[in-house]
């Protein structure tokens, strides 16, 4: 049975949450003939990639991303470092063809983000970026019901990614635990962090955006850098909100915070068809919500689908337990994780591959445009 | 065109929501024949009963019921007294042969309850006992779809009534404000005075109680009475849970508290059928929950219909405002008026009549002998 | 006991609900000095009138609006023509002395609204504009909880009210049921009708908007015109959103729309502050939702507060019934009449008024000229 | 670093939840000192175990229960065969010295169980029963909030667990997949089955029961039989209810049944202080509600809180991921394993161990008993 040995570069969150579903693909799909292997964890701090390593399983170490990707021993890398790294990083891996899973988002910036869509589709190696949320059973269930067609035409799509975590002026930028606040190392805020997310899934339920126009705004203007301890200008964007047209003639509305109080993760979005509506909100991932015009009208009413029930062809949830038990947030990159696998083996594309993930990157980048120039932005 | 000219007995809370549902009749239901006019207020307390008047219109007064009984402009008494004058009242009534409404519960217990019965369908007068819930929308709607035979054999019912206004040790029995505390007074404790509402409403929908058990409690033994200003024993029962079977095989499960921290007047029910089922809350008395087995497996869930679409057919609703507008509590006693005028219109008994809220009483009486003996009662 | 003697002009949905309220004011706040009086209504159609007039117990009928104005009679006209008609009625109107109150929107554009709010102002005419949502509970509620400073910092508004009503192309526009589908008449579509309730809100919680970026769509181009039987252009907004900054500097997005499948009238708000966050959804109106930061970080959770408990100092339900129970949306205006007296009463203006109004206005105007231009308008 | 050799008996459903919770403890719970080890999984069928062996990496395999457990290998053993299978594994586990881990219910009866305590005690191993929903997150701080005396007096305990999938007449009794309906080998239907989970729960939580009156119901008399082919009486409760009074003079009410349509798994528990009360739904795991009746009264409403925030000091969840992302049924496992670990390194008993478990058997068994004589039972 073929393994693939993944070096893996990074041990943060998501670090975590790649390996996690590494581990569990063989028993939650054991179908599949390529199994994951842990065979690298890479990262600058030997002490901290040594513990990360013996946690997780991982058979060796590397303190240098680039010895991991001179091993033969090592088939695929998995980018979980920094945005600001994973242009570097795939590209070297692309020409040592090695497949590749980066963590979302793809690249810094449109630019980057097409050197690597030409390094993989050259080089001819697998790869995938882990916009995971695609592979929540509930959203997955709402792809289907849109390519079912029940939604008839498309009038409105909105969404928005809101968190609190950033109100108090206390939190750093910078550093291990809070490069995401640093408009060095992440190359945006909540844009890219974020509303990405929001993007990639309207791309794949919706199609694509003709234009927009978009606004952003940094609440907080100055916090202390972790690495200087020095105060020091904020260069992300707290919050963005954007209004677009989709090619499809629908409306779309989308708005991204680190400043709404009550809101951990609250991942929505709602889309209005001429024939039936669906909405799904992260904080109850398993379940979606689905208004049916077709409904026997005294009897219609949105539907709050527990979409736990394989019996009732539920995606992925034949994998685990019985009707009514919920899985949770790490399940959907087991689902991702598997579905890479499943298409190593078909020689098939895994979605979204690099160059659909360039898709939600122009958007990005088409938003941040429009906020500093106030006005409306064609995506090319 | 016809006047109902009511006689009102009593000006509590009650006395006023059938008030204003009587002034309300002729703007919402302006097709009916029968107008209710607003033609004596009655109670004890000449000022008070004098301020009631005034406000609510009523074009006279009285202190002492049986002079409003002996009155020939008076063709239909509304008794909003407490529960044990309701006996006595109701028999004069009957006799003078004046249509009587009367507030829930019929009567302190079932041999005065078919006393009363006995007494009204001697006389021949129009009579009901005023169950309102069964006219909130959602509810009729409840029943409509139970009787289209979509729910299929029912395997169970349950409802429940929680309060929390009597937590504190420090509010009084008896007196104006308080009389439902009062055993004397008030025959029961929640069993009657909430409980029968659920009561009433499966009786409805899932037809007869065979038998029962049933437990009580007194939480607070002593509490002031207010009119003595001492503390004595509290006789009523503070809550009540009872288990039974329906006579189609069904299983009942109720309960009723006021001592249920959080919940102001939650009263739901829920009935699981085989082929679907309904459930509803009071505090959004303008929703009905439902889930239909027929649904497509994968787009099952429960629906939250919001009774609130006169073009959907939603009852009563094409009376009011524009689809998504809610209308609230009071207008359960608006329909439930206008039902009385159309059954008077029609020669037609108006549901629950005194016979049908006999049932109820009956199942109270049962469940307070079950608590008391613990031991499975059958209801007669 | 002062009467206030109304004439109203329209005999529609909101005359029925303007009428209602006149109506119960006197039940339901009996201490007010002002008791308003059904004096005419007025509206072209003699037949039509007259049945409106029966049903709801004006003393009189017109049939022209001038000849209404002209009774000495009358002390205040209630303006519930379509929106066309509001600045030549409220002009006649001021002229002759009598207090207005004028049905939102204030009129069809800034300079119209600004000729009204000069011409009440100049006569000394009380006057307000129906924005009912600002004395449903749960939103008055919302109103204390700001003024109290539990927010802190606002950072973020925003707020949306979907419909789906237009999603067939069949709908036609035009004549008494669909004018607000007609330009000529209405102004502007869903911008006017229902985001003028929105904005009306968010500047009364949230004060003014400095400047915004809007898009809007018309999704069907032609409809069938009532009034000619022909297919006509349509030249109303089917859908609007809109970005703004507040002065406050929190951002804003507003959307409003009848073509969302399965939304008949969501009216939501939602408001973020540094310390705590309020939102609210016309759908359950009588129910607001809170998360306060300060909470016991474990037990922090978005409260659903049930705004039904006079007890706990709910604004107005001490006028109704007992906790729990709810009210309903017609109950707005009951509310809005009611501080209209009241404000007479105590010689002070009734908020809205005309001029408060008129920002709404200058806003939706922004709004158009925004989406016409695609860019940034500030709001003057 | 000691590890716990663990031997598994029964792959199915619990085997599976089981193993997984044993395989993730090293990598969410590092600190622990011993680490479980899958040495072996036993099953009959040779080519199943083997199956489930290699997919979820057990080291070896078994087809014999007691030579398991004469492997000198196995440190702890855990049954996951069914429940007419408990005991005679235990006895003989606990002869040898193993420690033992087995799924609920204790045992086929009270008699069984006192059988099954005395053996481990007498042995002192360590044992315990999966009861795994104390280990939820959400409600093990339910848990920690009654503990810091934050309800007040109990008055009212509910809690259900509702299920559909037996409505159909076509399910059959017996074999792997639905031994839970084959009397002799469940020992009882959804008593044993689902309401030992609300007994045990709400035993930790609010104490023990005085008494009980229940009735329980045979909806589907006769059933196909999985072994024969043959239709056979089905002996089993298809839905029970039970009312209770507990020792603290709180009121009990429990239901349970697999007919209730519309519900896959939804297990609810509420409990209801003087001064707070609290709710759960097994569908929505990740929210415990909560209403604080000493919050000011005007901001009183149930908090919906999500139970993912680990800086706010919610239970294990600092163990995974950020803040608003959920975990799911399985971790609930996760975590009792982990406690099992951690108890055997502070050599402390391990909650609910057997003797915890047997409590909840004698409910059931009271259960039952009153149902059958139709009357009230002490639980001793």
């Amino acid at each position: 049975m073929p393994k693939l040995r993944i070096g893996m570069v990074g041990y943060g969150f998501m670090g975590r949450a790649h390996t996690n579903a590494y581990l569990r693909v063989p028993q939650f799909f054991p179908e599949l003939k390529y199994k994951p292997v842990l065979q690298a964890a890479c990262g600058r701090d030997k002490d901290n990639v040594k513990a990360f390593a013996d946690q997780w399983g991982y058979a060796s170490c590397e303190t240098d991303w680039r010895a991991l990707l001179d091993r033969d021993d090592i088939d695929a890398v998995d980018i979980c470092a920094p945005n600001n790294m994973h242009k570097e990083i795939a590209l070297a891996a692309a020409a040592k063809g090695k497949a590749i899973l980066c963590e979302k988002p793809l690249s810094m910036n449109t630019a980057d983000g097409e050197e690597m869509v030409a390094a993989v589709e050259k080089a001819g190696v697998a790869n995938t970026i882990w916009y995971n949320y695609r592979r929540v059973p509930a959203v997955t269930l709402a792809k289907q019901i849109i390519d079912s067609g029940k939604l008839g035409k498309i009038f409105h799509y909105r969404a928005n990614f809101l968190q609190d975590w950033c109100i108090s002026p206390d939190v750093p930028q910078g550093g291990a635990s809070n490069w995401r606040l640093d408009v060095a190392t992440a190359g945006s805020g909540v844009t890219g962090d974020l509303l990405a997310h929001c993007i990639d899934t309207a791309l794949w339920l919706n199609g694509g955006i003709a234009d927009l126009s978009a606004m952003t705004e940094t609440f907080i203007k100055e916090r202390k850098h972790a690495t200087t301890g020095e105060m020091a200008p904020v260069g992300i964007d707290d919050a963005c909100a954007m209004m677009c047209r989709f090619k499809n003639g629908s409306l779309g509305l989308f708005e991204s915070t680190r400043y709404a109080c009550g809101h951990k993760a609250l991942y929505t979005f709602e889309i209005n068809g001429a024939d039936a509506s669906i909405r799904w909100d992260l904080h109850d991932l398993h379940r979606l919500e689905f208004f049916d015009h077709n409904d026997e009208s005294r009897l219609r009413g949105w539907r709050s689908i527990h979409v736990s029930d394989h019996g009732g062809g539920h995606p992925y949830m034949d994998r685990y337990w019985v009707p009514g038990l919920q899985i949770g947030y790490e399940h959907s990159f087991i689902h991702h994780a598997a579905e890479f696998m499943k298409a190593l083996e078909q020689g098939e594309p895994c979605h979204p591959t690099f160059r659909d993930a360039l898709e939600t990157t122009k958007v990005c980048d088409a938003l941040l445009q429009s906020a500093a120039e106030r006005k409306w932005v064609a995506v090319n």
